[in-house]
């Protein structure tokens, strides 16, 4: 981490627990495990791993990471106050989280006084005492506690005097941050502004100080002589970050937050649309400059260990952030990146596109060009004629700013260097389904000329472009046998102008892969079989190119390890 | 709409320019058009069409809504200034803006000295000249004008003199509307409220006035002695919302946004976010009471329309939006709603859900099959068996919420009146591709039983389904005339999980129609053709269910015009 004079924040991640609260969102202890140990490369000070004792799975989470401890991040567990009328000492669930062996606790209680008597249903001075019993009960046992104030702002709204009791008992009890909460995503930014304001005002008159016996450990000795505020935001107004920067403006020190935004309903604030901004625009510290050029990749890696497609059109980190489209634009930002960018994506490690679309010019084409190693002359016939070709393709239904592998099939086509690996003569399709079996299966009947030889081959697949894919690859392996290492990882159809009356047309993307390099390829046609054939043999062509790019430049290099072609289908 | 003293707020739609400049998004005329005619019913006062000239699409466009023009927004073509050193009368593409025949038009100009010298490569004063000599042209043609100030808020940090001169040059020649654009969608909320509050101060001083020859439409008749501040902003840093309700607060007048949020890179600011945040949360005025209960609604058929999945963790008009998850939760919402909604889901036409209680889950069915026209006693064993089955069958990747016809079936199926106008036993489909033939063809055979009674057909079409939909219909016309009536009016697949190593499937919707109604099925397989089967099967199933029970009803009911069949594809 590089040393830096900015004033620090300290990040909370709850993606391991608030953030699982996402509807379609569930994960295995082993998936908890590799995004925290991810979250502690990217050093996060704190991760809220879950609620042990709430959730079985949360208890063995914690007791796996005693055996095998996080480097630098501190990993915390989560828990509400202690029931009404009950001790904290004679509490099950606070001997869960004793047991789970986590330095910090974070303690959840109530804020607003309509939650304590409708709610839990109990007197307000009771809450209080749940408050402090809890706390106080967790310090006597070696814990450092955060006490995150749930509904605070609705609280603070409906009865100031009260929330702020509950605070003063929190930190007279010994918790060292006291984290205001938008439970409900409700407020605006100037109200989190004024009301952060009114606390960090008010505690700081209290100068309670904390206890100087807290166990130290590497990222978090953060220890002040008077309360710490912290911020937990919601986005049901889509304001979960634009909040937590208010309140930070406004002088809380810890701000929580999620991986990718995720949390229940609209999600919680979003740590990767906070940390840059935070740290490149508002010049906090909050994670060294060589773990932020890893937020993109950890934003992907946490999006594929819970399963869900990551949003493309994520600000910093998603594949759209810094991708350019106008002809006027392009031109400009290969001038002076800054004029159309309002920071450097290799920051956040991300990167700029070019993307290729109707609307672009020739200035698109070129800069795209350059992005595959091919410099074009824009006085060059060939440049005009890849932009022709491109608009009409495109009005006839093509798409080639998700397809960039079939455009460059198509620029080499034009440049005259576009090899002819094997030529397709034709194919059939036969997919036969009888009423009451579960899943009719296809066969694919292909004939292919490699060479001048002409190949003939049948494959099954459990449907009609799995069956074709497979067939196709059969005919393909003996002269290539690089093609075993490829596979389909991806197939998409959209039925284009799909309105009465209308020639309605199908686009197929396909993305494939080799091991190393995922490539996208496109094809049309009113016919669903033939538009998803185009993507897919242009898939295996394209594969082929980089293979022979691969193997020009480096002659010796590795193989890609061989793995099964999974085609599940179509 | 209802009346309201609250300070007026202008909405100034732009999905159909800049929300089209998404990646991965395109529309076609017919979509354009669909989607400008759901805004309308919306009320908002300015719908941005396009550029006519620089597209050719946009014109046609115009053309079209001149010949059937919306009923309340004033829909506004968009343009750049003049390019240096010409005369507006003399540019091609002003002319093309004048033929479009909106009578708003925005132009959009540099404010930024860097991108007038490095981008536009010319001079500051032609810069003013340029704005200056558009804008008064437009107007010596009678038309109103929007001056977009491109980059306002870098510019003005870099040269505020000069960016205030562009636009005191714009409101001089007679533009009623200032709109300051964070083009790269940089700027963070507190430097958006501190500019626009200067820029308020200083146009406020200039009390230019605006002309009063300007032609009066129904619901832009906004006329003000001063010069009037709009709000146009980008999602780069997360702040696209928060940027322009901090612009409100700070004196602007006009937001420009787009629905669902899209927009090239990370999107613009996302209306169905602005509006309810501003009329429900701030007090301002901006679409009536009746109208902000078809924001979810129109939102999800916006984002049909350009057939992006919906995000269904969006801010209020989400899916997920109001959906409670935990039991604790769930009880207290029931209690009081407050406690967990920020506010009342109906508010905005979206509504609460319950995520795993089955109770819920129960009165859901109940509620649904109510709109059926089925009246389910939650005691009655079918509404336990329909909810399984349905559960089930979403587990399985159907979905019910857009295909109630199918939905419908399951529900007679679960109450034994489902009528058997047919049984499929089984089919067959052909396809076969010569390379170099621009397009194949395809062959379907189907065996169907009426009345106990087999029949085979066999039919082509230009693609699988096409065909598959007219051997079936061949089938079926000497039995049930009035097939010859329904129409597929629209078809869309989508593939499920399609990342490497799961098993892919495929799930199709299918839209029917008989001229007087629409309704959609649904089917899911790993094969394509088999879900596209089931859901053509079901769309002919459910058009003979309602045909029955309007002649049950009406027994001498007019039958439906006929009308070809035009099944274009699949």
């Amino acid at each position: 981490m590089t040393k830096n004079p900015s004033p620090q924040i300290w990040l909370y991640d709850t993606t391991l627990r608030d953030g699982t609260q996402r509807e379609g969102l569930s994960v295995s202890i082993e998936d908890k495990l590799r995004i925290a140990k991810r979250l502690d490369q990217l050093g996060i000070p704190f991760i809220e791993g879950g609620w042990p004792g709430a959730n079985p799975k949360d208890v063995q989470f914690f007791w796996q990471l005693q055996e095998d401890p996080l480097k630098q991040s501190e990993i915390v567990a989560f828990c509400s106050t202690r029931r009404p009328n009950t001790t904290a000492a004679s509490e099950p669930m606070l001997q869960a989280i004793l047991a789970a062996g986590s330095r910090w606790v974070t303690i959840f209680g109530k804020s607003w006084d309509l939650h304590v008597t409708a709610g839990l249903k109990t007197s307000l001075e009771e809450n209080l005492a749940m408050i402090r019993d809890t706390i106080e009960y967790l310090r006597s046992q070696g814990r450092r506690v955060i006490y995150d104030a749930e509904h605070w702002f609705d609280g603070y709204k409906h009865n100031p005097d009260y929330a702020l009791q509950t605070l003063e008992t929190a930190i007279t009890a010994g918790a060292e941050w006291l984290v205001l909460c938008d439970t409900n995503g409700g407020a605006l930014p100037h109200e989190v502004s004024q009301i952060v304001q009114d606390v960090v005002k008010v505690t700081g008159e209290w100068v309670l100080g904390t206890g100087k016996d807290y166990p130290q450990s590497p990222i978090t000795n953060h220890q002040s002589p008077i309360p710490q505020i912290g911020i937990h935001t919601h986005n049901d107004s889509d304001m979960a970050v634009a909040n937590a920067l208010a309140a930070v403006m406004a002088g809380a020190t810890m701000v929580q937050g999620t991986m990718n935004g995720y949390g229940e309903r609209c999600g919680n604030a979003n740590l990767c649309s906070l940390i840059p901004n935070l740290q490149l625009k508002l010049g906090y510290s909050c994670i060294g400059e060589d773990e932020l050029v890893q937020l993109t990749e950890a934003s992907r890696f946490v999006s594929e260990v819970v399963n869900l497609a990551p949003d493309e059109h994520a600000p910093f980190v998603g594949r759209s952030a810094f991708a350019h489209k106008g002809g006027i634009h392009v031109s400009a930002v290969e001038r002076n990146p800054l004029t159309y960018e309002h920071i450097q994506p290799e920051q956040v490690g991300n990167r700029r596109r070019i993307v290729i679309s109707e609307q672009s010019g020739l200035s698109n084409v070129l800069a795209k060009a350059r992005t595959f190693g091919i410099e074009l002359d824009p006085q060059q016939p060939e440049a005009r004629q890849i932009l022709q070709k491109m608009k009409d393709l495109e009005s006839e239904g093509y798409q080639f700013e998700a397809a960039e592998a079939s455009f460059a099939l198509l620029m080499h086509e034009a440049l005259g260097n576009r090899p002819q690996f094997f030529e397709v003569k034709g194919f059939q399709v036969h997919c036969d389904l009888i009423e009451g079996k579960a899943s009719s299966s296809a066969l694919a009947t292909i004939k292919v000329a490699v060479n001048g030889k002409n190949i003939l081959e049948a494959a099954e697949g459990n449907g009609p472009v799995a069956a074709l894919d497979a067939a196709l690859r059969k005919a393909l392996l003996n002269f290539y046998p690089q093609i075993a290492a490829f596979e389909l990882t991806d197939y998409k159809v959209r039925i284009l102008n799909g309105h009465t009356g209308t020639a309605a047309k199908t686009r197929a993307l396909v993305e494939s892969g080799n091991g190393h390099q995922r490539w996208t390829t496109v094809g049309v046609s009113p016919n669903i079989l033939e538009a998803s054939y185009q993507a897919v043999v242009e898939g295996l062509e394209y594969g082929l190119l980089l293979h022979s790019q691969a193997e020009a430049q480096f002659p010796a290099i590795q193989k890609p390890k061989i793995e099964n072609t999974k085609i599940t289908e179509s």
